[in-house]
């Protein structure tokens, strides 16, 4: 048994996000499709973060194991062929010792959400932001991010079907900064709750909007709808794990 | 009699390109179609630059006149409501005096072309790359580059279909940066042959991956066989036209 390490890059686009079930095509179903092409077997796939639906990723780590051993470069390699024309890309490969775990081991996430924000729509790129057409102040904004730093209770910014056993998440960093007309927001943490991030950026941008909400009291109310929406998946991106 | 000037970006994956004609979509057809719908008129649209099917803007410089005098936000949000799902933006309008053409009177012309140099292929934003698999020497490219800048008869590097009168042009900037996995040529010149740019960066391409290609040599044979294939025009941005 040889367990093998890969970075995947995905166009979450088109995809149910990074878990394999019956709705359609995943990360996971799609990387075990192009492993049972390549060698027949058909082994779990077990990635750092489990992305939903239309969420993108730029370097997500995954591991899962393989009977035989084979060079890293003839799986990825492999791989890439057989995903050839699909929306998801082995960038690398490598082996690793048997008891490391892409899930478990990782000991932070980083994630950027971009928004665009200008009065014109987008076409190109246009699947991979968030429109925002009325004038956002970064400003206002970064203030109302820096009190979700550190440790807190995020309910008010969980998903109802998420299954993290506690709601508590130590958030490092969230750091906005505009370029042209993109407003990038940067987040870092060992772990984040189902939609958190999506959660986050749709209040800090009723916050941009100039609604008045206070985040000290969306953190105590400890409700969901205590918050502002869920920004659309599009603008998301994972973009690395740390070990 | 008003005339309008428009920035527009464009997404040309699905389009022929900017020429209207029976074959499919074109951005003038897409923005003539727009102003039909606003005013009822089908004015023709003028661009700096005729770009080739699939070839993208980042901001395109055009001009049209409409009957009556509209205020240009008017315009500008009218024709993206009806330019709404389609690849094209209208990023500005402003209202110019009637003796602005955006065709003649454009003094420079910027390009962009993007290569993805890396192994693995891409899967985030491929409709706006050129993947190269192979590693290329960028600095082998830029030497090459240089020699092409100034004043030359481009015929090696001509589409047959060319319809420009002299094939003497003068180029101003070819400027090659490696940011990441990426290799950006950036091209400035006040105009450019049919295919010029992609078949310059075809021939970069060549030169890239070591083949000892003579760009002198190619210049002085005034003949299309002596240069590179044609680039994709995937990885092709019109960037931005002065006045």
């Amino acid at each position: 048994m040889t367990r093998y390490k890969v970075i995947l890059e995905y166009d979450g686009t088109d995809l149910i996000g990074w878990q394999e079930n019956r709705q359609g095509p995943s990360v996971q179903s799609l990387v075990k499709d192009a492993i049972s092409s390549f060698c027949g077997a058909r082994p779990d796939v077990v990635g750092a973060g489990r992305t939903d639906s239309g969420v993108h990723a730029v370097a997500m780590t995954a591991h899962f194991d393989l009977e035989s051993e084979h060079a890293p470069q003839t799986v990825m390699r492999a791989l890439n062929f057989y995903l050839t024309g699909k929306p998801v890309s082995v960038l690398s490969c490598e082996v690793v010792s048997d008891d490391f775990n892409a899930r478990f081991d990782c000991t932070a996430r980083h994630y950027k959400y971009v928004i665009l924000n200008r009065s014109a729509p987008p076409v190109l790129g246009r699947k991979y932001t968030y429109w925002v057409p009325r004038p956002l102040d970064v400003d206002a904004m970064q203030r109302a991010a820096n009190r979700l730093l550190g440790n807190h209770d995020f309910t008010s910014f969980r998903a109802s079907e998420c299954q993290a056993k506690s709601p508590v998440k130590t958030l490092d960093m969230i750091k906005i900064t505009k370029s042209g007309d993109e407003i990038i927001f940067e987040f870092s943490a060992r772990s984040f709750l189902h939609h958190m991030v999506r959660n986050i950026v749709g209040t800090l941008v009723e916050i941009g909007l100039g609604k008045p909400l206070d985040i000290d009291a969306i953190l105590a109310a400890k409700n969901r709808s205590a918050a502002g929406p869920t920004a659309p998946a599009s603008g998301l991106f994972f973009i690395r794990a740390d070990y």
